[in-house]
């Protein structure tokens, strides 16, 4: 049907952006919408809000809400156009060449972009193998009289894997013994099963990365904030980029988000979770493939293919083109071991997951037909050579 | 009626977005809605468009059109949220401790924050008194071996000055024999009697800063664009603050105001301009207020109060508390100049403006009982003394 030369990835995304796809690529949320969020947005369209610069310092009532939300209610909060702008104001801020922050791979590596803007360099420690995450004495070894922050998602993207209330306390404990700033993304953490925080046992050195955009459904509206303590934000705030503050439509929707999450939430989480089954047992029928991480601890996991020879680069543009479901390669989010798994995220309609469910088996089977044995002749369509191991 | 002690900026800003004031302070446009934009931003929300992140390059269309727009079909266009956003990014990527930009005083201070926080400086140049702008001869005195930039607002916010063919291409010609990257801020370019950007003399260094939050009336929906040759923009785009794109929603937006804009702006450009001479009614009956420039080339003006001894900041409080039009004292924008004049914008609602006509001789009146003479006897309510003179 389509031809089997590989895209560029703004084919791809053009691709997706124009047809009727299952959106399993970008950790994203497409579940219906949360009424009192639309509603909210709506309403502020219908004023004409936009007209005016929203107040400098947020809309009133969202930081407070966000610094509720994590528990935090005497840290300082920075509105954000989504939570990576926060990050990047951070790392600006606080950041200077040679120091040195713990990070992992797989990791979403904007984060690393932006820090490795400073002249910082990140460690990327290897956590493709399980745990699937940091483990403490990993951590451990990798710091340096250089190091100057921990990066800590939690739970992790891509494999879903959370940490324990031990870990997290370890991680407190280590930063604080060395000296080190935290880091601790959050993003995630509505999905998780149960979830803490480096603000318990380390507040006065945690940066927490705060996002809308995953268990509130608003990405495209990329609204986030960065709260942290005092001191420290004071800091953080001259280099800010939204001196004119964030869209007032997406401030808007946030505070609704905020003001009625415990009513919509526990349907989404519900309906992840069925999914996540569903996907496992898509899973279960192709041979050599598995999963890491099970349950996931966040809306997305990583389907490990490393045994079977297939390319994931393949599979993602096969689930594409042929199925209209839009996962994403390994490659996307590991630079070590991204030719041995896909990430699929899976807060869609149950319809969405059904349809993954269906196409992977079948692309899983047509892919490795045409790779193994013996290997594709055609070169660049192979799995690669065996990634290296972790340390 | 209201208490006469000084109200803090957070103050000011709380109580006008809680009143139904003429927002006449911000240079917003707060007309009715353009339907065409308000029914694209409507469409965007029903739709749910915001539970994906947009397209990382912009929305198809929305680049090609502001480089339409802007007559630089070749240039390459990041689209930010604000205005601001791209000059801080451009700011980063482009200025070093000790570089020097030339920019005048009064100006949009924002910019030289951003500007500052690489360790440039800011020359502020005086633009107060006539022509209320740069002079070519002031501009070329003021460059040294460590200039590195020239910011031109044009038109320029507050005065409202904007610049002639041959000042624009005089510039152009100073930038090119000094090896100087020019900064066009053209935001308030539509309001223009005629208009006249760099690139037309100097399109290899010359970056534009774009925003939609004037003529378009969006500025609470946080977007605009940064323009600039292709071998320029990508020294600057590794610095995006916005990788994962701009709201989608303000996007929407800015498109279809883009796309409409020839219809409805001729209407806006007349109701500013009646705007104005209501206002210059009223500036006429304040003995010793007068308007520096008329008519103003963009949406705002600045007026003239040196002459009656009276503090811009209160007339910015007794404007607002008691009548609840809210305009700025030039403290706002002007460091050297700011004891000397308020400005506002007219780009509001007829009646808005007929609000201020009324207002302004009455709280001119009431304040001069007030302060002169003698002059108050509690301290902070002076004028101050005389700014210095421009060089």
């Amino acid at each position: 049907m389509h031809d089997q030369t590989r895209k560029t990835p703004d084919e791809i995304f053009q691709y997706a952006h124009t047809h009727d796809v299952a959106w399993m690529s970008q950790n994203t949320n497409h579940l219906p919408a949360y009424k009192a969020v639309r509603d909210a947005i709506k309403q502020s369209v219908q004023e004409q809000e936009y007209n005016k610069y929203p107040i400098a310092s947020g809309l009133p009532g969202l930081p407070e809400a966000i610094a509720q939300d994590i528990g935090m209610p005497d840290y300082k909060v920075l509105v954000t156009a989504g939570g990576i702008e926060g990050i990047y104001i951070l790392a600006r801020a606080l950041l200077r060449p040679d120091d040195e922050v713990i990070t992992s791979d797989p990791s979403f590596f904007m984060i690393h972009k932006v820090m490795g803007l400073t002249g910082a360099r990140c460690t990327n420690l290897p956590v493709y193998d399980p745990p699937c995450k940091y483990r403490i004495e990993q951590v451990k070894e990798a710091i340096t009289p250089k190091t100057r922050m921990l990066l800590l998602i939690d739970p992790l993207n891509p494999t879903g894997a959370g940490y324990t209330q031990d870990e997290v306390r370890a991680f407190s404990e280590l930063a604080r013994d060395h000296d080190l700033l935290i880091l601790d993304d959050v993003t995630y953490r509505d999905f998780a099963e149960g979830h803490f925080e480096t603000t318990r046992w380390a507040p006065e050195r945690t940066f927490i990365a705060y996002s809308f955009s995953k268990s509130c459904g608003m990405a495209g509206m990329r609204i986030g904030a960065l709260a942290g303590p005092k001191e420290l934000m004071d800091k953080v705030i001259p280099y800010n980029t939204n001196d004119l503050s964030v869209n007032v439509v997406a401030q808007r929707g946030a505070l609704a988000a905020l003001q009625t999450k415990k009513e919509w939430f526990p349907k989404t989480l519900k309906i992840c979770r069925d999914n996540q089954r569903r996907i496992r047992r898509a899973v279960r029928k192709v041979p050599g493939a598995s999963l890491p991480v099970f349950p996931s601890q966040a809306n997305m996991f990583c389907i490990d293919i490393g045994a079977t020879g297939v390319d994931p680069d393949l599979v993602e543009q096969r689930m594409l083109f042929d199925h209209d479901v839009f996962i994403r390669s390994g490659n996307y989010v590991s630079k070590q071991f991204g030719s041995r798994f896909i990430r699929a995220s899976f807060s869609v309609p149950s319809a969405m997951a059904r349809r993954f469910a269906k196409a992977f088996p079948e692309v899983m089977e047509g892919l490795r037909r045409k790779e193994s044995p013996p290997p594709a002749a055609d070169s660049g369509q192979g799995a690669g050579p065996a990634p290296p191991s972790p340390v």
